[in-house]
Order: C-alpha cells, then sequence, then structure tokens
C-alpha cells in the first residue's frame, strides 16, 4: 500500500533530509496481524527512548494514532517506520526547531520458509565486526552499514542469518535478530552497552522468561561461552524465533526451553 | 538551484532508496568557483574508491560529466554530491543488479568568518568518540550520527570546530575537518586505518608538501603529542586551512608551515 509521510499518502522524500544525509533517525519493524501492530507498546518504547537519545523532538501520541490507522488499512504484513530528524541545512547541526520526520510504509507478509522455525537454522559467520560505540548502542538507528555489509556476505540459501561478533569477539547479535542461549537452565543473552540493537522481541522474552521464574542473566558472551551452551536460538519481533542448529563447526540440538519460548513469540505475532 | 537525481531535476526521492533506509551510501562536497568543482580529480577518486570498497556498482565517467554540468549551472557554491545504492527490496541484502543513484544538490558559497582562517579558531572538545570499524574507516559515508551527535556537543560560536578522539583516545580529526600537527618540521596526521575520513584536501596537502619536500608522517596521534606540537591546524575541501590556537587547556601560535600550506590551500580553492 501507499507509504505515508507525515500522515499523508507519498511516495518520495524531501533531499535535504537529514535520515538521508547522515542516517539522523531511527525505524522499527512492526508485524500487523488483523490490522493490529504486534508489540506496539514495546515498539513505541523503543522509538520514544531512541528519539531522546538523539534529542529528536516527536510526537509520540501522534505516531501511535498514525501507527493504528496504517495498520487498520494494512490489514496483514510488516510496518516500517522511519522517524528522522527532518529537513536540514548544509552541515551537521541540527535546527534545534526541528521536528521529526514520521515515514510510513507496507509491506506484504514475508514468506520465511517454515523449516526455519520448525527444524532450525544455520548461522553464517560474518567477518565484519560491530564497532564499540555506548552513545548509539541498543538503538535501531538508520546507520546500518555495518549490517548491509555483513548481510553481503553470505549468498547462498543454507545460511538464514549471520552471527556477528563486535571488534574483541565477543558474540553479540545476528545481522537482523537477537541471539540467546541456553546454559544450565539459564537463558543468557548479550549485554548490549557497547554495540548491537536492543530487539523489541528480546525485551518480549526477558520479560515472559521472568514471569515464568526462568533465570536470565545479560552479560558478554564469548565463543567458548557459546559453544557449550545447550540451546541456542534467535528472535526478531518479525519471524519470533528460530531455533540455531549450527555456527562454524558448532552445533546444538533444538532444545525445550527454545520450544517453550517459539511457542510464547508464536502466539504474541499470531495475536 | 534544483537538485539533479540521476541526471533530472528533482527536490524529492523515492522512499525506498537504501541512502535513506540503511545509510547506504557516499556523498562528497565540492567547492565550485566560476562553474567548476574544485580538487575534482581527488573527489573523484575517493568516490570511486569508496563505490569499490561498498560494492556500489556506479558509471563513474557519468558521474563526472553530470558533476561539471552541474557545477556550470551553479557557477558559485558548494556542491553536494551523494551515490546511494539505489532502491531496496525489504531487509538487508541488497539486489546485486543494482546501479547507484547519483544526486546533486548545490548550495551558496558558505560564509565563515575570514576570522578563523586569518587568526585560528578554538577546538571543542567533543565527548563523543569515533569508533573503530577497519571496513568503514576513510570513507565518506552515509552512516554519519557519530559527527551529528559530536557537532551537538557546542552551540557557542567560540568553538568553530570540534576535535574528535577514538575510542582508545588517539586524537584523529575534527567534526567536518581533518587535522594535522607540525612538530621539528614534520607534518603530521593521523592514521585512518580503524576510524576517521580521509578528505580530499588532507589527501592534496600530503601531496603538496611532498614536492615540497616537507617531511610527512601518517601515524597515531595521542593527546601527548598534540600537546607539544609546534602548530596545528584543520582542513577541509570548502574552507581550505584554519590554524588552530587552542583546543581544551592546550594553545599553540600560528605558525609558518600553517601559513605556508594555507597560502597553496587558498590558491587551490580560489581557481
Amino acid at each position: 500500500m501507499d507509504s505515508w509521510v507525515d500522515g499523508q499518502p507519498a511516495d518520495t522524500l524531501s533531499l535535504k533530509d537529514r535520515g538521508l544525509a547522515y542516517g539522523d533517525g531511527l525505524f522499527e519493524t512492526i508485524a500487523v496481524r488483523d490490522g493490529q501492530p504486534l508489540l506496539l507498546d514495546r515498539h513505541l518504547l523503543r522509538l520514544a527512548q531512541g528519539c531522546t537519545r538523539l534529542a529528536i523532538a516527536s510526537d509520540h501520541e501522534l505516531i501511535r494514532s498514525e501507527l493504528l490507522a496504517y495498520a487498520t488499512a494494512l490489514g496483514e504484513g510488516v510496518l516500517k517506520l522511519i522517524v528522522t530528524r527532518g529537513d536540514g541545512l548544509r552541515g551537521y547541526a541540527a535546527d534545534p526547531s526541528a521536528t521529526g520526520r514520521r515515514i510510513l510504509q507496507g509491506n506484504p507478509p514475508v514468506a520465511y520458509p517454515a523449516v526455519h522455525g520448525e527444524q532450525g537454522i544455520r548461522l553464517f559467520p560474518c567477518a565484519t565486526r560491530l564497532s564499540r560505540q555506548p552513545m548509539l548502542a541498543g538503538l535501531k538507528h538508520l546507520n546500518r552499514l555495518e549490517q548491509v555489509i555483513a548481510r553481503a556476505e553470505w549468498h547462498d540459501t543454507e545460511h538464514a542469518e549471520g552471527l556477528m561478533l563486535d571488534q574483541a569477539g565477543r558474540v553479540i547479535e545476528g545481522v537482523f535478530s537477537n541471539l540467546f542461549l541456553v546454559r544450565d537452565g539459564v537463558l543468557i543473552t548479550a549485554d548490549l552497552k557497547r554495540c548491537g540493537v536492543a530487539g523489541v522481541m528480546r525485551a518480549e522474552l526477558l520479560f515472559q522468561a521472568e514471569s515464568l521464574a526462568i533465570p536470565t542473566q545479560i552479560t558478554d558472551i564469548t565463543l567458548d561461552q557459546l559453544q557449550w551452551a545447550d540451546e541456542v536460538f534467535v528472535c526478531n519481533s518479525v519471524y519470533g524465533i528460530w531455533p540455531v542448529r549450527a555456527y562454524a563447526a558448532l552445533s546444538w540440538p533444538v532444545g525445550p526451553l527454545t520450544r517453550k519460548l517459539q511457542t510464547i513469540a508464536r502466539a504474541l505475532l499470531d495475536a
């Protein structure tokens, strides 16, 4: 369906937009079922936190109401919301009176092979490392060249996702997913204080685990720890959970906690 | 004047452009005098190297001819060229058959205070550190959030530029300039293998110094070395050279080598 820019149907953007010039903005990719944007509160919370950290002025009630209206019109699919700092003058200095520009784009549902969720996937070992930048860590901002070059590292269909390490060799996340491992019943995911995107499904799974009294840990993860994991899976807010069967020479069974959380994620995305 | 997209007058861009979605592209900011784009070969060389490193397909003869035509129409001012990977599908994977999209924007000459060049400037000590990313280091790509947040650190007019260190505390560059120091007659600038933008004026000054038999060094620079410098200056291909008088508690005189190179830079930009 048509995109919207600041609430109006549009298929083009001002060439002065700072989203183009500098990647000066944020985005959310939201699954839509039966006209409902799923995990909406978590998406809006992350967006609001991002706007605060980047000092992008934006009206979050307006964003919510436009998202709801757009999702109703879309019906089924994936909605992408981009918020940029709006038009810029020449140079990096932003106009302090600028308000964020809202862009909504709708796509049909993504047809990932069902086998990814059922039997699990192989992770491609990306050579591209995530850089350390605490001032941007966790944000889903528009500076995504690291993901672009990492995703260009493989073309086969054998690898459904790639694993990205940071510059120090820590295990961080997938190119478009967060990663969890299970060890001795503890659900473990990477600390994202230096780099990485704090995914909405990651936050939801940590919350769900807590309510199920499953112990969780947010910490630095080494390749050694990955090797000794009992279960490994990746997640995002569009496909839910994919068990990870293999990464380079490592392999894991699809475990019971992965299956349990996968059922929960599926229910959230079938809402 | 009107912008051009792929050679045609336009003031808007497709919402599907990967420059907006991911900052998936490169740019050049080129001074134009008497209808001529200055330091054109160096700008085109850096752009071509960037396209190669990011695997963006682009026709560099076409880019050159469009640049020349646009500069003729602009007359005097600053021309910005953006090359993106073009429209994208959903997700980070690029269409291997895509060709780069060319965007040309013209602005009037920038009116920096003459005193910056005459008496020198103060550098603001930016807290924002440049992250280490060898795969993107040197490129003038569209992922510029580090510069945006660094430039937002000061609002006074006392500081004409800010100094950015890397995560290890090395002295790298200004927010929109490269930095040189002079010590015992040697012209020294930062090694940009981990981060930073390899500026066109930086390359030209290194070349000019070589032809004048001025010894040059490209190396890691510590704050200690900055402190003991005889002269410090910043440069870019729009304003030329600004001597640096002060940075935090440090200060320097405007030295003879700075003045000599400033005269050369001015001649290049008055062409």
